[in-house]
């Protein structure tokens, strides 16, 4: 595994030979995470070792020949097992003190795309999103309908409870006391050896928000977008500006009607949000690779066909 | 009132002097909604006179210096209470027999927007949306959680049996035995006197679908958009290709990214989806209308400070 470094828009690769494939993936964009606890397993090192073990497993599925839309499905699955991350297993609370899960995947090939939103039984939401883009005639189901959904194409159900983990407990209890807000989302974006283009994203969304609330994650165009067109992207951040701004559809839009390259056009995507409302990562066709944020951090990781293996949190 | 006449983009008013204020409805697209149905009341004629009237309705509001937000929120409101259009009192029922209705909001002034899905006791979901945008930190709420806040915000419910009407009953029987799919959508588009811009959907959903879906009119760039740099649009057709194509946002980024007109944006966005599909009606801050559709046909009108008044199906 190579060292870690700092991976910043500007030094994204410019070389003439595009790389055959690529691989970004985030764990949110905010605050450190680590500001907030300090228990073990939970210190910058261990999120940075964490990046790079899910970077490794995307990362073989695509030099091995793999689909770009397999490659961020078993990242963002591993994400929602760890956790770590706010999304699955590691769902930050409702005001409800209940967890409650939302994910979204694209096919850039296709336009293909599934959404789940609200769900609180179901151990993999990236998966139950899959299965709605692929088994079913809808692109977003939500609540008891997306559970019931699960149990008609055999994806695996967990008793609410497997989310309400002691940490978000204290979490929780935390908030409510100081009226703090967290919120955290995973994702991935990929280009395969055949061209395509993919993007997940998963979150357990904002803590203490109001039950029912749904933010940009499960929202096609919202947090995720792929085309092959243009780009496959994952936001995260603050979701009513990234929906409010169609901030994955945007950067799509300004490379396909604007005809800018993915750097500006993911750069240009960030820059009309507000400061500190969180960032996105983007791959195209080229397999060039963007990560822009207006937060203090953003967790984050990039590798590709040509070598590149770098995580990054600053 | 005039006399009704046919309204294709072509002959959207290229003229140099702007409109002060107009305004666009929509009561969805696909087939002609009396072809299924030959009771008094609803004939050709019957819908046409219907458009009439939130034309006026709307006319009204905005001729005497209203906003372009309570426009197109009272003109959905009206239709939204009656039966003939699919959303509020006349929405089709799912499979399960039961009302599910999406609405959405957006004020092009300040991007500020609200939605919600999958409720069934809220009486006008387009208000209910407002009050998500104006009275919540949200922009999307589903389900119980967003009749908990209507609660909260004393927005008019009702008892779920109120949209489970006769009609809708012989049209949810007849989709059973004959496995016919049915859908469509009500929206408004408004540039008021301030040159604000304002974009309004609801709908019933889509007659038989799965429990829980969602489709775009609640989702803020897939049915709904306003954006005061660039156009209002409101989407009706089969709403999961206009949540893969964030089609309301597309028309908004093709102006605002690629440079180009409303209309050509409109008509971009629409031969983007696939025949068949559905249409969207659009207006920009010169008070231009595009209304294209690849339908049979599209319920809509459009009238303006210059005179235009006139509504179409066909």
């Amino acid at each position: 595994m190579s060292e870690t470094e700092t991976i910043s828009p500007e030094q994204s690769p410019r070389a003439a030979t595009a790389a055959t494939w690529a691989l970004a993936v985030h764990g949110g964009a905010g605050n450190l995470q680590s500001d907030t606890e300090h228990e073990p397993g939970y210190a910058e090192s261990d999120y940075l070792a964490a990046l790079e073990r899910v970077l490794q497993t995307g990362l073989r599925i695509l030099a091995g020949g793999g689909a770009a839309l397999d490659a961020v499905e078993t990242v963002v699955r591993a994400m929602e097992d760890d956790e770590r991350w706010n999304a699955g297993r590691g769902a930050v609370l409702t005001r409800a003190g209940t967890a409650e899960l939302d994910a979204s995947i694209m096919d850039g090939r296709s336009l293909a795309c599934g959404g789940v939103a609200t769900i609180t039984t179901v151990k993999n939401p990236i998966s139950l999103a899959r299965a709605v883009m692929e088994r079913s005639p809808h692109v977003l189901l939500v609540g008891a309908g997306a559970e019931k959904f699960a149990d008609d194409v055999r994806v695996e159900r967990v008793d609410a409870s497997h989310f309400v983990t002691p940490r978000q407990q204290r979490l929780w209890q935390r908030a409510q006391n100081l009226g703090e807000s967290e919120h955290g989302t995973v994702g991935a974006v990929a280009l395969d050896l055949q061209g395509n283009l993919a993007a997940s994203t998963s979150t357990g969304g904002t803590l203490s928000k109001l039950f029912g609330r749904v933010g940009d994650s499960p929202l096609i165009g919202a947090g995720t977008y792929a085309d092959n067109r243009s780009c496959a992207v994952s936001c995260t951040g603050k979701g009513e500006e990234f929906i409010r701004r169609g901030t994955a559809h945007d950067v799509a839009a300004r490379m396909r009607h604007g005809g800018h390259a993915l750097e500006a056009a993911a750069s240009a995507a960030v820059a009309d949000l507000r400061p500190g409302d969180g960032g996105l990562i983007a791959v195209d066709h080229l397999g060039r690779v963007a990560m822009p944020f207006n937060t203090a951090v953003m967790y984050r990781g990039a590798a590709d066909s040509r070598g590149r293996f770098a995580v990054a949190i600053r």
